[in-house]
């Protein structure tokens, strides 16, 4: 394999939650390619790099640029915020990979929005937990609310991204009706704008209350397990250890 | 509040894989409490600091440790490995702090195993995901039981944690058989053990296969979804972009 690409998880924005390896990664890089919010948290940091980007939607052309620009003998990055892997470009980026034998991937873990925004809670993600995504752009609706209703049978603490877009308005309402099926109002849920950001704002509810809630398209919403307690102000999900 | 203890995710273990943040608060730090395992990926990086430690299974007296050295007016961090928030102490140190009102926490998120994992072996968690432990040492076993059938009933990937120890050399086999129960044995599978750690080794089997496999407990094992694919030797699972 001739030519190297990374693929940067660079947590959830602020430098100082970046790793040094993702850091490092992006400082050998010649190109670092992304969505444009994602790398106007970059281009000062790393200012004389070749910055390149498509619009939102454009994943599959993004993804393309990179090999593009790797087969021309550059030394190319894609940066994705949080993790690569999750809802990140790691998967598309292999897809691709098949078309062009002479690129490699390297594929560098930020901190995904889960963990970071669980840390600005307390520890709501203290026991087994489920990842959700409520944007239906790529996922049929009914396969969202299948997971829903399994992570609550489950009796999982569920971390949701992707809450709401101005087209989704009201995707986290549905999905606080479906988990109403089986959790009470009262169930302890919390929410984060802006992880690792400027204006960072954390807010904990009852699920009653996360149902009536205006949220973003940069917040990560989190919904407690049945043990789930609100400990002077932090959601705390208990392991079970004997005090 | 008098007094912060930092309660900090290192990662799975290389410092490249930690934080500037992680390293900042540990630097800001007199004394570093943890499990030996991973005080001993400190020592010398952060030589010159008092290192604490309780044996395995002491975690109340280790986070106790924290509290009352932090009350003496020490600078305290509690490290963990991973993140801090993820079978980690963070909700442990929550739940003592009640018991110290000058006492504040601050807690550090670090990139979880399921995550670090997760890019070893390619793009695993491309999908919404669950994370499950299956230490049965605080939970009951019909719980974890349970938790697998709902992953397996929401065709979540899944990250699966503390597969074995030598008291549950055959938990991870009861594991494969339960998600057998709706899976075909040729679903897709890998786990790493040492990731970010000397002796990293991954491997890419089917179910069939997994539930045979010897795992120790410094391995993190990873289910795909249905629709988790074996391309060039790295598990994928797409989020159904149009190539
Ligand atoms: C396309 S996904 C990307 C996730 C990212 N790869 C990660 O691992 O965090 C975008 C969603 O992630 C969550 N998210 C990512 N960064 C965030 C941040 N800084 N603050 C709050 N939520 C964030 C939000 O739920 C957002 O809608
Ligand atoms: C008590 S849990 C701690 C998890 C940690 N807080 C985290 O977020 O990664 C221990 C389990 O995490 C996983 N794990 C942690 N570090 C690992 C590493 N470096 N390599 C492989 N698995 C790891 C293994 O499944 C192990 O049995």
């Amino acid at each position: 394999m001739k030519y190297n690409i990374y693929v940067v998880g660079m947590g959830p924005g602020a430098e100082e939650m970046m790793t040094s390896q993702a850091v490092r990664a992006l400082e050998e890089s010649q190109v670092i390619i992304g969505y444009p919010v994602y790398l106007d948290l970059l281009t000062e940091r790393f200012a004389g790099k070749e910055f390149l980007s498509t619009p939102m939607r454009k994943e599959a052309e993004r993804c393309r640029m990179c090999f593009e620009e790797a087969c021309k003998g550059k030394k190319v990055a894609m940066i994705c915020s949080g993790d690569a892997g999750v809802y990140g470009m790691a998967s598309l980026m292999y897809e691709m990979s098949t078309e062009y034998p002479d690129c490699k991937l390297t594929i560098i873990p930020g901190i995904t929005a889960a963990n970071s925004g669980a840390a600005c809670l307390g520890a709501p993600l203290g026991h087994d937990y489920c990842v959700i995504s409520l944007s239906d752009l790529l996922t049929p609706w009914e396969t969202i609310e299948r997971r829903l209703r399994a992570a609550a049978t489950g009796d999982f603490c569920i971390a949701i991204y992707n809450p709401s877009s101005y087209k989704r308005a009201d995707y986290l309402r549905k999905a606080c009706d479906i988990l109403l099926e089986q959790f009470e109002e009262s169930r302890i849920c919390g929410y984060v704008e802006n992880i690792g950001r400027e204006g960072t704002k954390t807010v904990t509810c009852s699920l009653r209350e996360l149902r009536e809630a205006q949220v973003n398209m940069f917040t990560t919403v989190f919904i407690g397990n049945s043990q789930t307690e609100l400990l002077e102000g932090k959601l705390v999900t208990k392991r079970g250890y004997q005090l």
